[in-house]
């Protein structure tokens, strides 16, 4: 049996006026303070680094994607291993997503490759109630997710924190399509619940289970799903289908709209959000943890983050680094910055390494960004509790 | 003017009976302890690591290609952030080759190119008495190679070590080319020593010159330019185009032939070596220092290196990580190793990172491969020390 001790959220200070909060949710494998960013590691890695990088960076906690790590190395090996966090020699919290994202946006990308003329599959996914059929973007092998794998598969690869299984739909969706998928999430969402409470559990920790707000762009449908998901015994609460979306305002009025159906008590994680300039708008919508792959792959392009004066709303807070410009220049990413990479190198030298297409770019310019929104993060959690959370955002946004 | 205290080598033990020595380099930046082996960082990095992994791991002093800095970033950028070691942040000795190896066996590579029709340019090298005309394996582009040039660029990169500019011919070669070849760099070698002494320096510290022996496979040959070779005012000797052989004889005979001549007070790196069954031939060779790119390469495809009982003289010390017997394997790559990657990750987990292509996966290897190399040397170094260096030998190699 799964300890019940090991799942705990606590609210240090809520804002009286506003949404804002910060908070600690303590897991088996550690505590996570909140709000936190939350590094992507797909398959069982956060490119190019390695866990005592993301301690230095620090990193509360990682995400672990259950379509990748179901694919390859398997479910089995994981559990065997002692569960996600083991296997990857990570120290602390992990969570894990449900498939349900990568099984619907991987097999779109299937079907366009199709309609390039690459091959002759389509409709890879094949969505009914019980479930959905796809493919391996590896080898093309047939696979079925469900509600009860989904979670099966969670269960053994034993993050901390676990998702519902869900539909996510393509943007742009009809309202009538959107609602059906809506509807199919929310009976998931069920027997997601029901399954992650029946024997077996392959781990002894306890994985606290986050049910998945969907609706897509609709105020009436994301309103329907956070009161219906709010009500359920979930231990935490996402928000999905946000970073499929296309501006800024969907994403703020996703949050916005669940909000007011929101349970006080739970958690509350934003799922694949995570650009600088979103950062303050989603803690300011109330969320606790959210998690993103752009600082990891905007670290492989060459994209590096910085702060005020340089970095503003109008770069977004972005440096190109594989500029010419960058040649020559002896600073480093960000003169403000406490990390390995500022404290180490220059622009001209990580630019030397972008250009020559060296391993050591990628790692670098990875480290700086996972780095930088952290700390960006902690000092936001900060100044919340100091009280001066809106004139640190001035600070940034203005 | 450089400081000629800059540069000091030590003998500090010496095998009465055999040509096995200890010995200790001094530099500007640093003391390498001999017998030593070089990382090469081709680029100014060694691919995937950083300054503090190559520390960590026991390197104490990094190779750099004079070919490669040329093209990219360029001379004049390094040397306008200090020199190669600071601006990859290495603090510590570095080398700089004289390009000659990389000019003809890049050159090469270009004619086998032009054969499978992927270009029309032929005799990509052009090697006058002069110097050598070439064409940039990154752009085309034309570029000229004379020891003046060589010496020039070597003095704006700025390494403690730098290296006459010589010529390496392929494997095979008649006598007669290997010949001419040899007696051009022995001119050269003429030709770079006097222009190492000549003002402008642009750096303060003093940059020691290695002379280089060729004359390929050819017994007569490499004792000629053994012989002129260690007559020059060189403050060491390098024994290069050994690497382009095909046989382990050819590397010993290289050594041995060359070995009568050799200076007893100057320090001796043979160019291009570092295979693990390679070295306790080069060490007991009487070599000082080498080089060698396999660590990191072999890392970059799942080789790894392994240490007795499971490695031996049959296997060359080598594990593909790569194989599905590594798939469920708990073992780290080698249970005695004490670097980072052996204390906390297991095989099946580098085995998944090769599968899934993922960057951490030629970090860890390369990390793992360098450590070890390093710290057989140390162990041989210490075996000396303790005159235990033919039992320890024998541990290794029967």
């Amino acid at each position: 049996m799964q300890n019940a001790k090991d799942f705990k959220f606590e609210i240090i200070v809520k804002d009286k006026k506003a949404k804002i909060r910060v908070g600690k949710i303590t897991t088996a494998h550690g505590i996570i303070e909140t709000p936190a960013f939350v590094p992507v590691g797909t398959k069982g890695t956060v490119k190019g680094l390695t866990p005592q990088d993301l301690r230095e960076a620090e990193a509360q906690i990682l995400f672990g994607n259950t379509y990748h790590l179901h694919l390859r190395p398997g479910e089995d090996i994981v559990k065997k291993f002692g569960g996600l966090a083991k296997f990857m020699s990570w120290n602390g919290p992990t969570i894990t997503d449900s498939g349900g994202f990568q099984v619907f946006s991987l097999g779109q990308l299937k079907m366009k490759l199709t309609e390039e003329g690459e091959g002759t599959q389509v409709n890879v996914v094949n969505i009914k109630d019980e479930g959905v059929i796809f493919r391996s973007h590896i080898d093309g092998s047939k696979h079925l997710f469900t509600p009860e794998i989904s979670i099966e598969i969670q269960k053994k690869l034993g993050a901390d924190l676990i998702l519902a299984f869900d539909e996510c739909v393509p943007h742009p969706s009809t309202h009538e399509y959107t609602r059906e998928a809506m509807e199919r999430t929310h009976k998931w969402a069920l027997r997601s619940l029901t399954v992650s409470q029946r024997k077996p559990f392959y781990h002894p920790w306890r994985q606290a289970l986050y049910g998945i707000i969907q609706g897509g762009v609709y105020q009436d449908l994301r309103e329907k799903s956070a009161k219906f998901i709010s009500n359920l015994d979930f231990d935490g609460i996402a928000i999905g289908g946000v970073s499929v979306g296309e501006s800024k305002l969907e994403m703020r009025q996703a949050i916005d709209w669940s909000y007011p159906f929101l349970p006080e008590n739970k958690p509350r994680h934003l799922l694949g959000i995570g650009e600088i300039d979103d950062i303050f708008d989603v803690i300011e919508g109330g969320i606790d943890s959210f998690d993103c792959v752009i600082p990891t792959r905007f670290g492989r392009y060459g994209i590096v983050f910085v702060g005020p004066p340089e970095g503003n709303i109008k770069n977004r807070f972005r440096l190109d680094v594989n500029k010419t410009n960058c040649a020559r220049d002896k600073n480093p990413i960000s003169k403000e910055c406490l990390c390995y990479v500022c404290a180490n190198f220059t622009r001209a030298y990580i630019h030397h390494l972008f250009r020559a297409q060296e391993l050591l770019a990628y790692r670098l310019a990875s480290y700086h960004n996972i780095f930088f929104i952290n700390n960006l993060v902690k000092k936001i959690r900060e100044s919340i509790l100091e009280d001066k959370f809106q004139r640190f955002k001035r600070a940034w946004l203005e």
